[in-house]
């Protein structure tokens, strides 16, 4: 009963939060927040009202978080740090109203939201233990199309290494580049990922002046470029990804940290600390004969043929003669499939495999109607490329058949 | 290689089967057929011609399915017993077509698919390795309307008991009745569930000629009713909301099996060897206040309140006062929520709380726009109806709070 006399006690309230915009910033920050943390304040959001206005932030300790709140109203500063996920699903199964209301008086006493039907008293935590980071001097700052960046992260993101071993591969490289090696032409960011068996790479340009980079390592080493935690990289991607989506992210970085500023969104990452490999020498650069065929039949004709693969990883075999492909899986269990599928080819007759998902991956991530192939030989790794996306390159190696 | 030989190689096929009447019997069949059986038959699909026609059947050792697929066309008998889910995949992702050509040589030689355009070599199993069951002779033959026996297992599957050491309340009680017990008037069934904590009750009327009951269970003692596993009842109900449901279903059965025809679905299952307890005596008869509620607007406002519960399952209070319902979640951690609905209640004041998740599974399972909760005091189980299905009667037991 205590706690309901509290409900009914409340006289003042000090803030109003637009309900549209409240929404959206818990949709985000709940993302991030843990469901069952081993450090309860992991499941928390901090909702703070201060001279910059109203947010909603969160952190996992590997990504910090912070949603904007426009349109917000408050006659005090505060930080009330309540529940993630109870507050997202209070706001959602809540009668529909345009403004929430919300009485905080410190955090040792529970918070009060009143969203005009639905009264709630939620009990938050201490704000001085929310943990917190040291971004230090930023050693580049860059301006950068949010969508060339959106199409930059999908088209490498796939490659990206799970095995923690190489953990210098869990994340998408980004350095300040030119389009070709050598060349002259547009300056810009090149993006990598790579997990030993695939890889791809996309250059993205962007205004000279935009980039400037100049990152040190502890011992005053300059790393080339930084490596984005796929998590932070996933999660940038979802905003881009969305209707709301601006049309500029600015970034700022160090050889620590990486804050992507993406509309009202401010994400925080730590960067990956190591050495990503020269992957350059790993791109074919004469690979004699072409293939071309069409993105969407390829794709549909390597789902059907899988069908018997109790993995999708499981090899598939192209059979090449001119002008048609041949796909063939086997699997001693399950039995065989096989289909043709109509493509330009004029090389010699040739079989190679490939891990049935990966080219699937790659094909996914692919915007063009058609694709390229570019083969040597059975054993040496295939380069495919689009035409609509100059810029971009995929490498994949070929397996045993 | 030799695989793929084996497509090649093939010059006659014997069956011809319509795409989409394939599709729905493999969708059928494949959700009994186990993913990962111990006994790997159980996940294979038996694809039949005999003189009935063609037809896909499987088990789980439960259940024994049987899809017709009318339309198909074959030059000899066949029994070939082919992995489901390999097949439904391949049914899925294969090209469209009108058809599928089979070819089948014996259980020792793959099976042959053509799906113009995609070709599989499949090995099978050996059919007479297929469990099978002895059905016995039928004690009660039963017509029934196809959307009645939907409603009532709608109405009272959610209140089966999922606990194992009370296996007898595992099931839907299905016995013959008239609508109101010592009185005459129509004949039919009556379906009851519950785990105790919670029960749902469903008359449905049939054709007096088309219920015939006469169970002998082993001693000669006669069988009052059976008990059809949720496992069955569930799958029932899968066929009963599909768009292709006919107007009448057919069961057979005996104190051990039941069999229901849905359509081109046969389902055979096992019925739970067991008593099911006397539970008229738990449904109240002078339960004297009764409160009249919006279903929608009082299911909704529960959803809200029960927003800080960390299991939906906690208590929620009713506190009624004159036409106002007030619910009340308490959570000692994540604080507390209120919220007022309208209803129209004239009896005195009282508060009373209930498992916030068994009250909207009873709201969920109604049709009508408004429901009737009668009580007695906060101690007492609340008798549950609605005005749209005079047959239906929930009980639900209180919580202290």
């Amino acid at each position: 009963m205590q706690a309901i006399q509290t409900v009914e006690t409340v006289t003042t309230l000090s803030a109003l939060l637009p309900r549209a915009e409240f929404r959206s910033a818990l949709a985000i920050v709940s993302k991030v927040a843990d469901k069952r943390p081993r450090i309860p304040i992991l499941s928390h959001v901090s909702l703070r009202w201060d001279d910059a206005g109203m947010s909603a932030s969160t952190t996992d300790l590997d990504l910090y978080v912070t949603a904007r709140i426009p349109g917000a109203a408050s006659d005090r500063a505060f930080n009330a740090v309540l529940p993630a996920h109870a507050l997202k699903d209070m706001e959602t199964r809540a009668p529909a109203t345009d403004h929430v209301s919300m009485d905080i008086r410190g955090h040792d006493a529970p918070a009060i939201l009143d969203f005009e039907g639905l009264r709630a008293s939620m009990p938050g935590l201490d704000p001085s233990d929310l943990p917190s980071y040291e971004f230090g001097k930023a050693g580049a700052r860059v301006e950068i199309s949010a969508a060339d960046l959106r199409d930059a992260l999908q088209r490498v993101m796939f490659a990206v290494s799970k095995e923690e071993v190489r953990y210098y591969l869990n994340g998408v490289y980004m350095q300040p580049a030119r389009r070709e090696r050598g060349a002259g032409g547009p300056v810009g960011l090149r993006f990598t990922a790579t997990d030993g068996h695939r890889l791809s790479n996309m250059f993205v340009g962007c205004d000279p002046g935009a980039v400037r980079w100049n990152l040190r390592r502890q011992g005053g080493a300059v790393a080339q470029g930084v490596i984005i935690p796929l998590k932070a990289a996933a999660f940038a991607l979802s905003l881009l990804k969305a209707k709301t989506a601006p049309e500029t992210v600015s970034m700022r970085l160090n050889a620590r940290f990486i804050e992507i500023k993406i509309g009202l969104v401010d994400i925080v990452s730590k960067t990956i600390d190591g050495t990503f490999p020269d992957y350059a020498r790993v791109v074919p650069v004469s690979n004699p004969h072409r293939m071309v065929i069409g993105t969407e039949p390829l794709a549909r004709a390597i789902e059907a043929v899988s069908c018997i693969s109790s993995e999708r990883g499981r090899a598939v075999k192209m059979s090449l003669s001119r002008d048609s492909l041949r796909l063939t899986v086997n699997n001693p269990e399950m039995g065989a499939t096989e289909m043709d599928v109509a493509c330009a080819y004029d090389g010699p007759p040739m079989s190679i495999g490939f891990n049935a998902k990966y080219v699937l991956d790659i094909l996914g991530s692919l915007a063009s109607e058609t694709v390229a192939i570019d083969l040597a030989d059975h054993m040496s790794p295939a380069l495919i490329t689009d035409p609509a996306t100059p810029g971009a390159k995929c490498v994949l190696m070929p397996l045993r058949i």
